[in-house]
């Protein structure tokens, strides 16, 4: 059994798709941001940077493990469960090079346009169009990636961890993307198919809707 | 062989001073950020985001292999030596997290905190004020790790990938520690005495010197 603390924000949503598209058994902990659960002194001990999401898995090898961040965690998933990453050879490094491009760029960037666009939009414009700025080449980097040899998915031929933990960012994207964002969705097609091809995946619509009704 | 194009940044640190520890040849080539060479078409190839660091791994198994990410160029060659990252078990995941939490966290705010108070103080007072908070917060989440039951490393006893990744992006906010940050050096002594413990690594040493001298 795993157990996998969460909240309804676009880092929140990887890890229960990725345990939709396993197919195991997990139980849900919300650790309710807007009342800053994150700080809790037991949520801490497994979580040290109070961010979501968090996992224990009660199962592990070597007894219960605690895992925080989520590219390690569906990094764990995946080598646990053999599934959506290869084990070796160039597939492997495909994908972990986009997941880390989801961690490191995509995933800070809109969030920190998100922040400055919502929160303190007049007192920081500089800030509004820094972020905006990079949120559009962010989009513009996927666009070429999936255009250039119409791969179907960031790793290539195979759905993988890298467009698990991109998708809930890129919807968060698509519903800013008239208001925040400079681009128009008729400016990354690719983008837009991909987020189609992803979205109809069963596992994935159960994994964005949990915690949300 | 292993071609490394990096720059003098702390990002570009990572992948020499891994190399070192390794002891596998390789040859660097600079990548101008000043010239903007990140740009150029040929770099994009092998690193779609415009950024430092990327490698080409020339002898990959099944051939000629090129991976942008440093976090996901770390894991390749920690992967292909079988050094500085355990093959399974608890400690993987305590260096894939901390390593995560360098390129998800660490790195992209160091990062913004040093463009907001170098070049845009004056107009964007709000996100200077953010992006220093958070520095100071993340020094103190890495405090309170090391400090808990004395840890000498990220991952716990093992020196591993997730302190080559930390090291160059702390020596960077030791150097902006009075100017920048708000915490002093007093107040993070476990995170000061780490990193005495990894810059005395001579491949330390002699990886923060590429491209230097
Ligand atoms: N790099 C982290 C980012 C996680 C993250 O930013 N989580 C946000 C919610 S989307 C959070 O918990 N924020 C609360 C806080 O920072 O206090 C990951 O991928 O897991
Ligand atoms: N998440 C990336 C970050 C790399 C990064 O930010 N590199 C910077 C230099 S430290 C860069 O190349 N910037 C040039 C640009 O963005 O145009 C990694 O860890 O490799």
């Amino acid at each position: 059994m795993i157990t996998v603390h969460t909240w309804t924000t676009p880092n929140g949503r990887k890890v229960p798709i990725m345990l939709e598209e396993l197919g195991w058994k997990y139980e849900v902990k919300p650790v309710n941001l807007n009342k800053k659960q994150q700080f809790a002194p037991e949520f801490l001990v497994i979580s040290p940077n109070n961010k979501i999401p968090a996992i224990v898995d009660h199962d592990a090898e070597g007894g219960p493990l605690s895992v925080f961040e989520s590219g390690a965690i569906l990094t764990y998933l995946a080598e646990k469960s053999g599934q959506f990453l290869a084990t070796s050879g160039h597939a492997r490094y495909r994908a972990l090079e986009w997941l880390h491009w989801q961690v490191g760029s995509l995933g800070p960037m809109l969030g920190q346009l998100g922040y400055f666009a919502l929160r303190a939009r007049e007192s920081s414009p500089d800030a509004v169009e820094r972020f905006t700025e990079e949120a559009d080449r962010l989009l513009q980097v996927m666009e070429r990636r999936l255009s250039i040899g119409e791969m179907p998915y960031l790793a290539g031929d195979d759905y993988t961890i890298a467009d698990i933990a991109a998708y809930p960012w890129m919807m968060a994207a698509a519903t800013m993307m008239e208001e925040l964002l400079g681009s128009t969705w008729d400016e990354v097609p690719a983008v837009q198919q991909w987020l189609e091809r992803v979205g109809n995946r069963p596992a994935v619509q159960r994994g964005m809707r949990v915690l949300s009704e």
